[in-house]
């Protein structure tokens, strides 16, 4: 630079995350919810998000909605695929964290060994990672089916589908269960919200 | 759900970025530097990023650092793999613009077709993308050669490398070109603030 080379070394430095919450007055970490397909999580997640940014919280879902089509619009349904879609995920999760925002993921998720690698790059990295299960049961989720995906799989016009002939794993310590099949969506919101009140990443009664 | 199923698609339906942004008081949009290697874009990425959150914006920045370790770990230097890591960037900033963000991305990306990319899905999306070409000359560049690569691409150990012996392809209509071998990077950061504020993204004087 013309006369600072000098600073180049502070300019470069980056803003450690602390001292960036610190000056936007916020928190930033991740909720990743993993569960079955149809068993709700993009329903909650959606509601979650509008719930913080109403409290003015930044809060981002990412989702099969803005990801498939976007970012991960050049992977299939391989389990090399899945597993980088969910990696993937993982790593734009930790960014959002980084910079402070509550990043809300909706996926099924359903190994592991995905959902630790993604929490570990989290606490290597000095940020909160929150796994919720949705764990509505299978039966639900098939009687629900919006999109004829456990029909389809049952008739074995599809293949490796979770619940039918791919296995979920579910987690071995969530942080929340929520069960659609008893909860409503405003009462897994409210389970939320009090899940990160009481981590700290946000003021209990913010509006 | 167990009691509002007829309010999925309400629920489920997103928040439209206007509505996010109003909500949250702020403006998403990407600020995409391009330039030669130690022409100055992560230097004045970081800086800017740095004024933007000391005024309470919401600003990230992708870079080499956070980006090639993590999101793109898995890529390459092949023509492919450039493009790839071209690609998956342009669609991350995007999602941090949506989010309410200022995402700051500082990559050569030497080409015009990625750039051009990059800007249509922002464009797409209705969010603000400003190319801003960091255009230093290729022999300040090349004299200071922080990490020793132009005098490895000169005695050919290293291959395809921007500007020696690869091209760049330089933005017909930046919004803003700034030479660091002219500006300091408290310069070339002021230049940035006004070309935000003049496009209504952040506030003039916002402290």
């Amino acid at each position: 630079m013309a006369d600072s080379s000098n600073t180049n070394v502070v300019w470069h430095s980056g803003l450690p995350h602390e001292e960036r919450w610190r000056l936007l007055g916020c928190r930033g970490g991740t909720v990743w919810f993993t569960g079955l397909s149809a068993a709700g999580k993009s329903t909650i997640a959606s509601a979650l998000e509008r719930e913080l940014v109403r409290r003015g919280v930044h809060a981002f879902r990412l989702d099969g909605d803005n990801v498939r089509h976007g970012l991960n619009r050049n992977l299939g349904f391989s389990r090399e695929d899945r597993d980088e879609n969910i990696r993937r995920i993982g790593e734009v999760a930790r960014l959002f964290a980084e910079s402070g925002c509550v990043a809300i993921t909706a996926f099924i998720s359903p190994y592991r060994a995905d959902r630790r690698r993604a929490r570990r790059i989290h606490e290597q990295a000095g940020l909160e990672f929150f796994e919720v299960f949705v764990n509505t049961p299978l039966e639900v989720c098939e009687r629900r089916d919006p999109k004829g995906m456990y029909r389809r799989a049952r008739a074995g016009e599809i293949t490796d589908f979770t619940g039918v002939d791919d296995p979920y794993e579910p987690p071995e310590e969530p942080k929340l269960m929520l069960n659609t099949a008893e909860l409503t969506v405003e009462q897994c919101v409210e389970r939320c919200i009090d899940m990160l009140a009481e981590a700290g990443m946000i003021r209990r009664g913010e509006v």
